[in-house]
């Protein structure tokens, strides 16, 4: 747990509860995320199953925040192992499942849907489907949080772009890296700056590898899912511009005196969408994972989710929803909750009156344990 | 899951937060009871080390609560292995904490709490204390928790005299055992409703003993704490006397009005104290565990902590406070949170008015699953 900052520990997390501002109702992109790659999946959780499959299956989904994403990624995978099972006549495995995030994740919300989902699972699949108990493990991915050699299957999805920590030469007490008007990496932003968002992210997925490494068996899987980059300009529309948006929301904040320039200065974003150049470098460079796939997957610019297309303004209201249910928590403990509704009120008109449609880059990673 | 009612896993829980209503703020009275019952923890921890110690220890602690209470098990004990190890000359195993309660417990307040415990056990023991993971294991211990085999020691305290669900007898809709004007077992309750309550403990407590039987390694410990009685009277004051000040406490609610007599018939509390010789009884029954010890502790009737002695309404301040930080859930769903301050009000007068002083009776057994 020590690899993420205690600050971080706090203060990174999507918006808890069930209420229409939380990330429970907001998260349809990141839903998205996981169905369009389920293809890499199949294969990944047949692959096992073919493989040496064990009585009990032990299963890590990590980052898995509140609301119905958190238990979506266990019930494919079960349900693949249940029907690859069931195809090839084999006894139905039981399955440990732990679900990760952060300590100030809202896991009692999650805890809460663990009856309905187990109901769920076994009237879906068949009532021989593998008993499934799960365990919430808060703590850092980006340190170790298993004992050694104790899982079979790892997912991840829309959490390795976050940062164990915002780079420290942009928090440096006596003379910080100014990103100024920005709050994540921008083309705007130095190269400075934006050399130190790469560098925090190799060594913190670095550290995801190294521990992950251990953790699980030989043999056994990993499939990530994050926003990253298909080019090596580190700031493509694709993964800034609604940063951008937020950028000139809080600027226009500024303006109207509303916060003070010096309290921007000072807010930056844990977040990091790398080049797939650098995440297949960085796989090497560790080496204890073969890639076994890589697969990108775009999504339309107004993918928010329910939304009618065609209409700026209805996709701009449901990317201010979704962006404020996860930067709540980081927002509101740097500037007071004073700002939140004329912040995303700006963020609203501005991306509406703007004319830019970039996609979202989703890459998707498939990677198996080599035998040690 | 399915072992306990849907409606008890929702409204059975310690009142969650660090407030100062909170549970974590008041259950010095069951912290006391891990503590005083520490010899025999350590003989049973000790035993497990001397026998075959693993790599990896796994722990549960079943009914973990939220507060001071809910790591200080898991603290002693691996403090205990960490001392016994260094005497040893062996390395230092690696652990994994498994903290279980109810899906409606506070884990959100546990799991905050974590990065301290953790940076405290290396301070207090020595820097080579082993890498310990933490998990929250939302469910009924009355069901199945774990995949099989997999505990090496399962610590339970101030937890097995909750029941499963409040006596089906006495919650039928058609025509239910009415325990007039009490709120549990006393002394004017009818042999019908007495017997229902036993026989919910029995039934509950097998269950307990058959899922921890297929969870728990050969050679694995198990030491259980819980309120009970060294009579077969299963109405002494050492069992009753506080529930039944609750329960006149309500009957004047329904004197002045501001509850329906009606109301009080249909609540009961699913607790039970148990005879430990049935307790005994279970245990040879189901057959898995042999007894290994089994340890009486008394505690004066005025131990709800930090009080003044010797001054009743202190005391009767003090017991208000636990038995609504216990109770609040309960009583607030079956009667709306509006009776909540003239409910206690009365308690504490009640309480204070009284002269008697019950011994709190807390047997502790010790516990080894028989090779298969």
């Amino acid at each position: 747990m020590e690899k993420v900052s205690k600050e971080m520990q706090q203060v990174l997390h999507m918006k808890g509860g069930t209420e229409d501002a939380s990330y429970a109702k907001n998260s349809k992109l990141q839903a998205g995320f996981i169905s369009r790659s389920k293809p890499i999946l199949v294969q990944a959780v047949v692959d096992l199953c073919d493989a040496n499959l064990p009585d009990c299956v032990v299963i890590a989904d990590l980052g898995c925040s509140s609301g119905p994403n958190s238990l979506l990624p266990i019930s494919e995978i079960t349900s693949i192992i249940y029907k690859r099972c069931s195809e090839r006549c084999r006894l139905q495995p039981e399955y440990m499942v732990f679900l990760n995030d952060l300590p100030a994740n809202d896991f009692n919300t999650v805890f809460k849907s663990l009856i309905a989902f187990q109901e769920k699972m076994k009237a879906q699949n068949g009532q021989d489907f593998g008993a499934c108990y799960v365990a919430g493990v808060p703590g850092s991915f980006h340190g170790r949080l298993f004992p050694s050699k104790t899982l079979h299957f790892v997912h991840s999805s829309s959490s390795l772009h976050w940062l164990s920590q915002v780079p420290p030469e942009l928090t440096d007490k006596e003379n910080p890296l100014i990103n100024k008007g920005k709050i994540c990496i921008s083309k705007t932003s130095s190269p400075a700056v934006i050399n130190a968002y790469r560098n925090q992210f190799l060594k913190d997925f670095s550290s995801f590898l190294k521990s992950r490494s251990e953790e699980v068996v030989s043999g056994g899987r990993m499939v990530l899912i994050f926003a990253g980059r298909i080019t090596a300009d580190p700031s493509p529309d694709e993964s800034c511009l609604t940063w951008d948006y937020l950028g000139l929301a809080f600027q226009d904040l500024v303006s109207q005196g509303l916060i003070e320039e010096g309290k921007l200065d000072t807010y930056n974003t844990p977040f990091y969408a790398p080049y797939i150049g650098d995440v297949r470098g960085e796989i090497e460079n560790e080496g204890s994972f073969a890639l076994d796939k890589l697969v990108i997957t775009t999504f339309p610019w107004d993918s928010y989710g329910g939304e009618k297309k065609n209409n700026r303004l209805t996709t701009a209201r449901a990317a201010a929803k979704m962006m404020r249910a996860v930067n709540d928590s980081m927002i509101t403990s740097h500037f007071g909750d004073g700002i939140m509704d004329p912040l995303f009120e700006r963020f609203i008109e501005i991306m509406a009156a703007d004319t830019k449609e970039a996609e979202h880059v989703i890459p998707a990673v498939s990677l198996i344990r080599k035998d040690r």
